[in-house]
């Protein structure tokens, strides 16, 4: 029997700020039962792909990338906000709703033709996971995946990730 | 034959700041081998030791704490800065070398006498270690074990742990 993985994600409305209902998923994570499901089920369609690296963004994306490295026997590699990667590193820049943020990931960490799956627990409004694609391309990456516990539909994310191939496990409206 | 993992550890000059001689584990991370063996070692202490929750510091904990927990099928428990957790939380702060931080954790992420293995990646002068402790000890958890990967003795920070049960993989003095 299949665990109903959605019944264990909480919803908060007005979080974090009013107006926006958020999918709590410290609920699953604390599920250890409905982690390992979710775990297995993000790492099934990539089994057989010769995975190399998996690259994850800071800091929700650690949680499920790296046991998802684990299963893979590959790599882990983490993109992160400015200041905390100690050796060089290449950035991108991409847009907020007000401003701009960056991330970084250090220049060593992907060989180019190294096949690559990126993780992170929710695809939005695609920024984030934009950004992150380019740092993997501009390292000569060959991105194999790109793997969400949470897709937000009615963002529209997706478009901004044409081309590239996205999966994710749980989808709403 | 055991890997030797402080090789697969890049010692970077000058981060984040002058004189300090900075531990990067992102080369051990991105070594497959090296990554899975970390883990293993760092488990191997507390698998007969029902452990039901596995609490992990933002953000480099996380990467750590994830595997952990699905080896000892424990559930994940993010301890994590302000304005991250979208639901009742409890919050501790502590001093750092200039001004205060503040960490929080879901109120009913712990279970009154749940047995708890806290894990982060390096132990340095203690401060946000103790904090965590004590959050995990205010709703009730029993701490059987806090793990670290990399403890730099010359900090001391093990006096700011005193009663509690550490363990940490590599030393540094």
């Amino acid at each position: 029997m299949r665990l109903d993985l959605k019944s264990k994600i909480r919803e908060v409305p007005d979080f974090p700020k009013k107006g926006i209902l958020f999918y709590d998923i410290t609920t699953l994570l604390s599920d250890s039962a409905a982690m390992q499901e979710a775990i297995h089920q993000l790492t099934l369609p990539y089994r057989d792909k010769q995975i190399q690296k998996v690259v994850a963004v800071e800091s929700r994306g650690f949680i499920f990338g790296a046991p998802i490295a684990g299963h893979l026997n590959a790599g882990f590699v983490p993109v992160r906000k400015p200041g905390k990667l100690p050796h060089t590193q290449i950035e991108e820049h991409y847009d907020l709703e007000y401003g701009t943020d960056t991330l970084g990931i250090h220049e060593d960490a992907i060989l180019p033709g190294e096949r690559v799956l990126i993780v992170d627990d929710l695809l939005a409004t695609g920024g984030t996971m934009a950004a992150t694609a380019k740092l993997v391309q501009r390292l000569g990456g060959d991105i194999v995946g790109i793997v969400f516990m949470i897709e937000l539909l009615f963002l529209k994310g997706r478009e901004k990730l044409k081309d590239l191939p996205v999966f994710s496990l749980l989808t709403y409206e």
